[in-house]
């Protein structure tokens, strides 16, 4: 509708949300916490899913499907489990007119669900590994939310496997978390930085945790995908053991690993700017459009050549706007603020020299094509958007990311803008919760130690390099 | 597992649950009433919907995403939607570890929220129509379940659509109503009948429901998609009116539609024998399968000779089973009971003459063939076996309908094994009543009257053609 977004620097929170309203990508709904994915929004989703799925079947793995509703008692197996989920809990009491004799919980995640089939379902060495993922929707119920970033209830999937060793399932964790790492690279355009999470952060109920993170605009890390070392935690829990080769009993190793439609947030805070949405090309439900430019008396003419080289662009998402309401400028707007990557213009001069005009979401560049250029232009185009996008990026969470020795320093960092900023850190919890306390960062992930450092809290030697920022 | 499956004769119920057990289709679930979709029977879903998501979007649709969570009071708005549909639902009262203010209820179809959020979205005329669906878990608290067929958790689609016309809407039921026919007829090999529901049978808040149903192995019908005119009932319930090209104010005219996993348990008892699951081709998550058969000294030779074979069929989802564990025998039981349209069986004298043996699934039909001829084969026997599946089934309905004109006969009818009976009906509910009370049959969809019909029970002039049988 070419209304008018927020500027990012008066209000960077208003203009997220401008820019998810405006471009019809999600909308509030009447249940406090939950959104509405709008068509545009869900497209978005679906081309993510689309992709990652492919990725998920190239690995190996299979789509199955378990139920929404788990038992309560399922959920307290696992001691830390349900401390880290019982706040966030949604509770079925009631059903089919009764009163049920043990209330279900709407899953929070579904490990414990899984577990308990898992154990009906393997018995051997042979059974292994499960290499099952799920699409579906979890609820969580949370105090504060925003659109996409955090929901009521949210869209995501959830692969959940069982090894039969450590090491196997040490392997799957890793390579899992490098499908989400070449996944947000490479489609996404969204370069991240990954590794190990701290006690404090990971997940309740794994060893280890690791996580992609990703820098927004405002310098706030946004977590865009996690990938849990469960060892034998939930195998315990549910009594899960295999027959091994040699005929020993062991219980079973596990991991999960999970994306949700947060990606979509981190998709739109990432690129987009006060023109509204943009998206990289290789997940944009729409590539490039073609917007004819014509009066009465030259309509049919247009109108025929931009279907003509609309035809020649098969290979490509594309759409035509044949709306006959609007002037050229406030489509142009309007297609800006639906983040399409490449804009078509064809007016009657442009028929009659045999070109099209096309311009760049972006930057907002325009170049003269003839007729014949068209297809091979839109594809490096888009080619250069996408490397573009990455590159800006990379750059910007590079000039914001610093290497930081001094506490002062620290606290002076998260004071300012903020961004990155890479410590020393002893491994001590309580180093780690002054600091969230004192400047609202916490340990987003954590990295080899610099050889000889010294936390940068306490002093004390380091066991690691850990990468602080505030985060969505 | 080539273990042993009840026949149909001896109990068709337990044989139906055989395959979904042994095949790893299905597995029942903790929670009473929910069942696990497994990997091999998310595949036929994944298929389905892969095939019938292509089809709505041919047809204009894009796809969205609703909360799962209703309030309350948003389902009595309706009146006999709540008098449907309050039975049958679950109700979330306690979130976040408060008491809810207002219970939430689990979406058992979201024609209330979506109407809700209708309401936002359309102002004029220039906002209809809006063509939206939703793939999606639901849930309704069912006495009486059953592995895909009727469980409390399903997996559906709901297509909801807005009009600014009667016509249009009406238009649109129809149209979706025929997508259903042309997928159950075309891919699931499933000839079915479609027409209007009667008033007892319609969906809880439509004005007209339309079915498509199928006929099973055990003569029973199964409702496998239904497409709904509302008319402006819910636009009414939700206030949700539009500026008409002429100025005026109308209320929004609706169209909802549905198929769910349901159709995974039709396609089951649709076609499957007393050896296991038979799917046709074009659903089938791997059309071939290639069994090597080897011993030690002629492993390589057989594997590299399979594997080349697997080469040539690219156009085809093939898989190769390469244990080594099991005999000959037992993998070619185990590929029966798993349903795959087509095996390729190679062994060493296969080799040698550079053949293969096609085996049709169907039917257990052997064809010799060289290799050179093995995809062009493989490709008109998976073409025949859909045909075949499809004719089979239609020819079985074909003999089990009878046109019935005495209510003695219909009563001696479903005494019997039953079927489809097609009858005169003065389209009265008690003369339904008294058919369902005394034969357990229902009347499944309405056909235009035969001229001069009389009702098979009261005797009084028919108003329609009315198709009676007992259902799932």
């Amino acid at each position: 509708m070419a209304e008018k977004i927020t500027p990012r620097d008066e209000d960077y929170a208003q203009w997220y949300v401008d820019i998810v309203l405006k471009a019809r990508l999600a909308d509030y709904s009447p249940v406090k916490g939950c959104m509405v994915i709008r068509p545009r929004g869900f497209a978005l989703w679906e081309r993510m899913q689309d992709i990652i799925d492919s990725m998920f079947k190239a690995t190996g793995h299979s789509n199955a499907y378990f139920p929404l509703l788990i038992p309560e008692s399922f959920i307290r197996k696992e001691a830390e489990h349900i401390e880290g989920f019982s706040p966030e809990l949604a509770i079925v009491t009631h059903a089919g007119g009764e009163k049920l004799e043990e209330p279900l919980v709407l899953r929070p995640t579904s490990e414990t669900i899984i577990w308990a089939m898992y154990k009906k379902w393997i018995q051997s060495y042979r059974d292994l590994p499960i290499l099952i993922n799920q699409w579906a929707n979890v609820l969580r119920w949370e105090k504060r939310t925003r659109l996409f970033l955090r929901t009521t209830e949210f869209l995501w999937q959830e692969g959940h496997t069982a090894h039969a060793t450590s090491e196997e399932a040490v392997e799957e964790t890793l390579k899992m978390l490098n499908v989400y790492r070449t996944f947000a690279e490479e489609y996404l355009a969204l370069p991240v930085i990954s590794g190990r999470k701290s006690e404090q952060e990971k997940f309740a109920g794994a060893v280890d945790t690791y996580a992609i993170e990703a820098m927004m605009q405002d310098r706030r890390a946004l977590q865009a995908g996690t990938s849990h070392f469960l060892g034998q935690n939930f195998a315990k829990a549910f009594d899960v053991t295999y027959q091994t080769a040699n005929g020993d009993l062991d219980y079973v190793w596990a991991t999960s690993w999970g994306v949700s439609t947060r990606l979509v947030g981190a998709l739109i805070m990432a690129h987009s700017d006060d023109r509204g949405l943009v998206v990289p090309p290789r997940v944009a439900p729409t590539e490039a459009v073609i917007v004819p430019i014509f009066k009465n008396d030259t309509k049919e003419r247009v109108l025929a050549y931009a279907r003509e080289i609309g035809g020649t662009l098969g290979d490509f998402r594309v759409e035509i706007d044949t709306d006959e309401q609007n002037s050229p400028g406030w489509k142009f707007a309007e297609w800006e603020l639906l983040g399409v990557p490449v804009r078509i213009e064809i007016g009657p001069r442009d028929v009659d020299a045999g070109k099209v005009v096309l311009v760049r979401r972006d930057t907002g560049e325009k170049t003269t094509v003839p007729r014949n250029n068209v297809p091979a232009t839109v594809k490096s185009l888009l080619q250069e958007i996408q490397k573009s996008l990455y590159e800006k990026a990379k750059t910007f969470r590079e000039e914001n990311t610093r290497v930081i020795g001094e506490y002062g320093e620290l606290k002076e960092f998260f004071d300012g803008p903020g961004g990155f900023a890479v410590c020393s850190w002893c491994g001590n919890g309580e180093c780690e919760t002054k600091v969230k306390d004192e400047t609202k960062a916490t340990i987003r992930i954590l990295q080899d130690p610099t050889p000889e450092g010294r936390c940068v809290v306490c002093g004390n030697a380091a066991q690691a390099n850990a990468v602080f920022a505030k985060a969505y």
